[in-house]
């Protein structure tokens, strides 16, 4: 969607409008997880961060079948936020040195993108109500609760070891 | 910081980094704020906004005084993230022609913003405790706790008055 198209008119629109960019996000983040894997080095982040990328395939799916029952074309619009969020832990990564702090910066990254995706599917399960489809307000309230959980792992993992490790 | 530098070698760096990531998101914020203000219709949202650049701002200091109390200086740097919501917040808020409409993506906006900030202030009171600095990890709570509530009060706004009067 260019800028200054004036495309949004109704909540209806806007709705379908975060559609596309979640699902930008989300099939921006099928490529990053496998390489945040690789750079992990503690295995139970390495496997989070792999848990979590089966995870993410399916809400890409999930957004497909919201975009079908609400019957707009399946669409990703560019979204300058996950690329911001993608292009700064790239960044902060590539500056760190020791491995275990690598580790709590790659944590750090990732809630960011957590986050990023918890507010957006909170704004789209509150719309999706809102325009009175409960259909699709179920199907994604699955998937923000599977981001909330995502990040409590995230948090849990931080504070019991990787921060841990990180200081020592 | 450059890329590639390799200048984070601790967690204390990394902490040191990510004040000085989260300084340049709230001047970026004492920024956006006033325009979102502007162009938010609703007057509990534009108050809203004005209401949160008071906190911002108070923000920007408490970071300062961290910055001092940890022996580090006061800096920022760039901080693709924010720049990258801002940037979606601007685009979409350009494509928007109702005005009720344009409060509902406003406020989604704003919560992105919000959750980027809740998960920096998160990382860093869980590094400061790690790293025996309470002091810095008391004050940078305290901005934890307000950006947390702030978010729940743009919830509470859109969920009971800007969504209703988008769809409407």
């Amino acid at each position: 969607m260019g800028l200054f198209t004036k495309d949004i008119r109704t909540l209806d629109d806007l709705f379908v409008h975060q559609l596309q960019d979640i699902y930008y996000a989300e099939k921006q983040l099928v490529k990053a997880l496998p390489k945040m894997a690789d750079k992990a080095t503690a295995p139970p982040l390495k496997q989070g961060f792999l848990d979590h990328l089966k995870e993410t395939e399916n809400h890409v799916t999930r957004l497909e079948q919201v975009f079908k029952m609400h019957g707009a074309q399946v669409k990703a619009v560019e979204c300058p936020a996950i690329d911001g969020i993608i292009k700064e832990a790239n960044e902060t990564a590539g500056e760190v040195t020791d491995k275990a702090v690598l580790d709590a910066a790659l944590i750090n990254a990732a809630q960011a993108a957590e986050h990023y995706e918890i507010t957006r599917y909170g704004s789209l399960v509150a719309w999706a109500k809102q325009l009175g489809r409960n259909d699709c307000a179920s199907i994604l309230q699955q998937t923000l609760s599977e981001e909330k959980a995502a990040d409590q792992k995230l948090t849990s993992l931080a504070e019991s070891k990787i921060n841990v490790r990180a200081a020592s």
